[in-house]
Formats: C-alpha cells, structure tokens, sequence
C-alpha cells in the first residue's frame, strides 16, 4: 500500500477544517491523553470489549498521535524502531524473557 | 509518513522476550493510558517539551497502540482511514470550519 | 478530626515553594490525568499492586485534586455529594441494581 | 474543606445498588483513569473551562478516588499528609522554590 499515505489523508481532513490552530504540540498530547481514557472505558468493568467501540477509540488515540509526531516534523515509523532500539538495550532477552518486571527492578 | 510498516519489527522484540502472554487488550488499553500520561508529563508545566523525551514517550504510546491494533487483527492504517470517514460525516466543513466545537453542539 | 485541614497542610506546601503560580486549572488538569496515569501502572500488568506505591501515587491524584477544587473555588465535599445526587437520580436502586451498564444503556 | 468526610455517603449509594462487586482496585484505578481523561477534555483546546462541567468530571475522579482509598483500608486524609511531608523532604524550600523543575533535576 504505497498508493495512499494516511498522513496526508489526516491532513486533508484537518485542512478542509482549518483546524490546524487548535493543534499544538500540547493540545494533541491532551489529546491523546483524553482518547486513551476513552479506550480505557472500553475495558472499565471487564476485561472484553466491544471490538467496534474499541476499533473506533484506537483509531483517535492514532490519529491524534500522527498529528503530534507531523506536528513535530517525526516521522512515526521512524521513532518507534528507534525506541525499539533502546527497549532491546534495556530488556536484555537472556534477563527478561518471560517476565512483565520493569528494567530498573530486573 | 506513508503509512504504519513496523509491526514485523514490534512483534519481533516481543516474541524473542516472550512477552505476548502479558499483552491482553485490557493490558495494552491500561498501557495506553499509562503512556499517553508520560507524553503529557512532557507538556506538565508548560507549552514547550524537550523533543526527545517527546520522541521516545510518543512512541511508547504508538508501539502499544500497534500491538493492541495486532491483538485484535485490526489493520492500524484501515481503522485511521475508517474513522477518518466517520469524522468526515460528524464535521461538516462548512459548520467546522475554524471551529474546536464538539460535533454535538455544532 | 477537625483541628486541621488537610487542604490548609498542601496550601502551606505550596505557598513555601511559590509553586501557585504554576497551579493554574489547566495545568492542574493535566497533572491529575499524569498522576492517574502512574496510578494505573501499579497495575498494568496484573490485579495486585504494591500497597505503598498505590499509597504514594493516590496521594498524588487526591492532592492535585483538591488544588484544582481550591484553585476553582469549589468545595471537595459538597462537589462529591452534588455529584452523588445526580448518579443516583440516573442510576435508579431498581434498574441499576447489580449491574455495571451504563446509564444510557440501562 | 477540613478533610474528606463523605465516604460514607458513597459506600451507602454503592451498597444501594450492589456495585462494590464490580469495584476492585484494578477497577478503580481504570476508573480513575478515564475520569481524569474526562476532566482534561473540559481544557482540551484552551485553558477556560465550564466550571460546571469541571465541578462534574472533578467529583468523579474523587469519588473513585475515595473508593479505592476505602477498598483498601487507607485513610483517604493519613495518605495525603504523608505524601506531602515526603514531597516537603524530596522539594527543599530554597531549591524548589518558584520552580517547576521535577526533583531528580534539581
């Protein structure tokens, strides 16, 4: 799929709004915020959810979090092998395989 | 961005540490939400953040996203494309436009 | 307990620190949802959680709290109770009783 | 406000509709979660907010916040006391003061 980029179909969308002056670096991190609580919800009494309520919410959280990394000229493919990276250097296989432990605690 | 091409790369990390057994959705929702703090934390006090602790905790919070989009066998990019859609609907451009209003009293 | 006020002991806090003028409600807002965030991760991997972590971590929610609820010139309590009202207006004894459905949904 | 002093009135509305079932603390900390997502929502896109609005979303996040302090025998008041003399200590007045600088930068 090289065809489309979601990206650009986010900013159209936003641009048709004009609603890039409410998108701040700090707004969209709100953002996020709030819309991870909304995902959250789904799962608030019990552990399974509606899968179309949860597909819907993850979809903000994603959307919102393209906006910041765009924003912020990131490119999100990008930031997540770099982090995938360090998460390697910091959960050696051998000490955390198979354990949820927190670096600073293994 | 063109679109989401890492969840090779994630699901590689987590299977050699064999940790899918603690990525239930209810897991990932709450680590969602637990991340999306940590990127707020970087916008606590002020506007501006330090961008690579953005970098990193933006990140956090996209690799959870894409694990639980995996989880569920949710396509990340359809979904984003799917509730673009809906958006679209929600928000008219012609009574969005320049507006931060919620959809239900526009 | 009335010889003291808890609200009085992190206004003292406070004031020492000249931190107030970082305490507006929007940053209080965002400290709330981070401190929440911490919160949930004593238990984002399973139900039990370190005591004196949640110790610690609700502390931090409860205090940022009540300093948005002084900041805006609102009592703690008389909120809670104005609150406790309208649920039980939405949530009838007879149709709520057992269940975890959401008011809109019962 | 003194202290809190309206726990009781929560557990009789709780008790009413034999919700404690659903109120573990794994529950309650989710719950928090999403209030506090639901209270920065009201300062998503500027810094005024509907203090009616606030005045809600800020008694949700308390009363979940005062029943997780009941379900686990912590003194909702003791907890925040405590809290504050640890941030007394971690926040010495003349290095702290009239800064927003997180205590391991200090």
């Amino acid at each position: 799929m090289n065809e489309f980029s979601v990206s650009d179909e986010i900013a159209a969308m936003v641009a048709e709004r004009d609603w890039s002056q409410f998108h701040t670096p700090e707004n969209l991190a709100k953002s996020i915020a709030i819309e991870a609580g909304e995902l959250l919800e789904c799962f608030q009494w019990n552990a399974d959810a509606d899968p179309d309520r949860v597909r819907g919410e993850l979809a903000d959280v994603l959307t919102y979090c393209l906006l910041l990394a765009d924003r912020l000229g990131m490119d999100p493919n990008q930031i997540i092998l770099d982090k995938l990276a360090v998460t390697r250097g910091k959960y050696p296989v051998d000490t955390a395989r198979g354990r949820s432990t927190k670096y600073d605690a293994l």
